[in-house]
């Protein structure tokens, strides 16, 4: 049997896991991300803990078919980072480094939203789906699309920059990329909680749940919501109605089969697919308004599933 | 030596070519579209042709590597027009009823607007440019996104269709696809009449070569602008603020190394491109803000060199 590992860094902690070749996953560890020195010693500490699983194991270096790594940031070429903030990499070869201190196991690097796209893809392909969006609903708006199996990264890795894409002129407060108007603005937990004290401080007298709320969270906003508040009901309203028609411009490039919604907010469950899908079919193109919305399936571990298929589909066993 | 032919299809004329396996074009003409009963007679016109021209060159059927066939409308798994309003097909199985009629040589159907942006594409890979975002500018906005030689048709055929990209919440007249903010309402040929009408209705006392001109069009308004006609010149600036925050949208989705700018209007020159580039920069993504956008090259042959194009890569050729 071969195998093949499956990162995804994060700021705070690694996801290492183990596939066979089949694409099951045999077994999955965390480890704490050490940042020190502008994140120098993460590939050695990869090294030491995918040498250890593989001595554990009894697994030798030949039955690797390879290392799939999902990193938070700017991906150029499946092989260098130019920019990844959280882990203090800047134009870092990963692909080449890794492969050189793993004696030549071949090394493939996407990026993080990208990897759980190709999580849910592969999730949605047993079902014959052939092209999905993913939009994760964090901190930020991210997302990745994928065709056929092939990741849509982009020339200057900006690829399923879904959370940048511009969705309002009136906007007067900046993003975090410098424009205003972002989706991320809106759509985000951190958009969705800055809508609401908006909302909250312009219609101070109305009834709300919220206003008692010092620390506002998103998953407030959302139980109250559900709870039928109605500044929470509104801000909720704003996030799906940006994210529909942010999907419903997507839809005219790509036309995907699928968009799945993941991460943080998508929590909440089928209340956000619904807002979207409402706000979707009123701004899309006719010839694609009937597109399927779903929320993600497997949370957590959608990088991994993907940077495990980026690996089995360049052993051309997927 | 082995040929292919490569055909477009428009409401008026057919353009037919052949190109041979170096794809080099050969030999290029033009017939009438027959759109008598619902355009019934296109494909067996098609067939005589072809075969007259095979026959006048000495070419055996089985030195033809097969047909590549733009289509102005929808296509649906290269194969089978959903709807093609001016030639009266629907659901109609171009692929499998003209391979049946030429006895079996391979055919490969696309969108017009896609066949162009693959043309365009070929031009640019000789520069090693590896994706393009084709936008033509003509009665509509049309377009066709190319990545690795991989038209992105979309699942209901709708990959491209920039035209109706939402790009104005303040519309009240209705786009021909009955939505409302199209960008096609404002970077067409038709929305850059509309929009420089207003104009002169609105500052009917502001001094203008266009308020003499009873039949304005396009061209008209882009020779005033020329002349710093300040109506001609806002009307052009809305036009491209429009295209130029489509195309930040577009850069979101799938970061393009270029973009190509044709059809009509783009005979105005660098005019079109300079005011589409100043707002993609104003809109883009920080991280894809550098993008390069070019003049078309290929004219109305773009599209015979992207359907040639879909033939020899389907062969092995390219």
């Amino acid at each position: 049997m071969k195998y093949c590992y499956a990162l995804d860094i994060g700021g705070t902690s690694i996801k290492y896991s183990r596939f066979n070749e089949k694409g099951q996953l045999v077994r999955k560890w965390e480890l704490m991300t050490n940042r020190a020195d502008n994140g120098k010693y993460i590939l050695s500490d990869i090294v030491t803990t995918l040498m250890a699983d593989m001595d554990m194991a009894n697994i030798e270096k030949s039955d690797i078919l390879g290392v799939g790594v999902g990193v938070p940031g700017t991906v150029i070429d499946d092989a260098i980072v130019s920019v990844a903030p959280n882990l203090g990499w800047t134009d870092f070869p990963v692909k080449y480094k890794l492969r050189a201190l793993l004696g030549g196991i071949p090394v493939y690097v996407i990026n993080d939203a990208n990897a759980a796209a190709l999580g849910e893809y592969t999730n949605a392909a047993q079902h014959a789906v052939k092209s999905v969006v993913f939009i994760t609903l964090g901190t930020g708006v991210g997302g990745g699309i994928i065709i056929d199996g092939n990741v849509i990264t982009g020339y200057q890795g900006a690829g399923g920059e879904i959370g940048h894409l511009h969705v309002e002129d009136r906007e007067t407060e900046k993003c975090g990329c410098g424009n205003t108007g972002c989706l991320e603005q809106y759509s985000s937990a951190t958009g969705l909680v800055r809508i609401t004290k908006k909302l909250l401080d312009k219609d101070s007298r109305m009834e709300s749940s919220l206003h008692q709320i010092s620390n506002l969270t998103a998953k407030d906003v959302f139980d109250a919501c559900k709870n039928e508040d109605i500044i929470a009901s509104k801000a909720v309203e704003i996030l799906g109605s940006y994210l529909g028609k942010a999907c419903a411009m997507i839809a005219c490039a790509v036309d995907p089969e699928l968009f799945v919604i993941g991460g943080g907010l998508s929590n909440a469950g089928t209340i956000v697919t619904q807002v979207v899908e409402y706000y979707y079919r009123k701004y899309a193109y006719p010839g694609c308004r009937q597109t399927t919305f779903q929320l993600a399936a497997l949370g957590n571990d959608a990088g991994i599933y993907g940077a495990a298929y980026l690996v089995l589909r360049n052993a051309g066993l997927k």
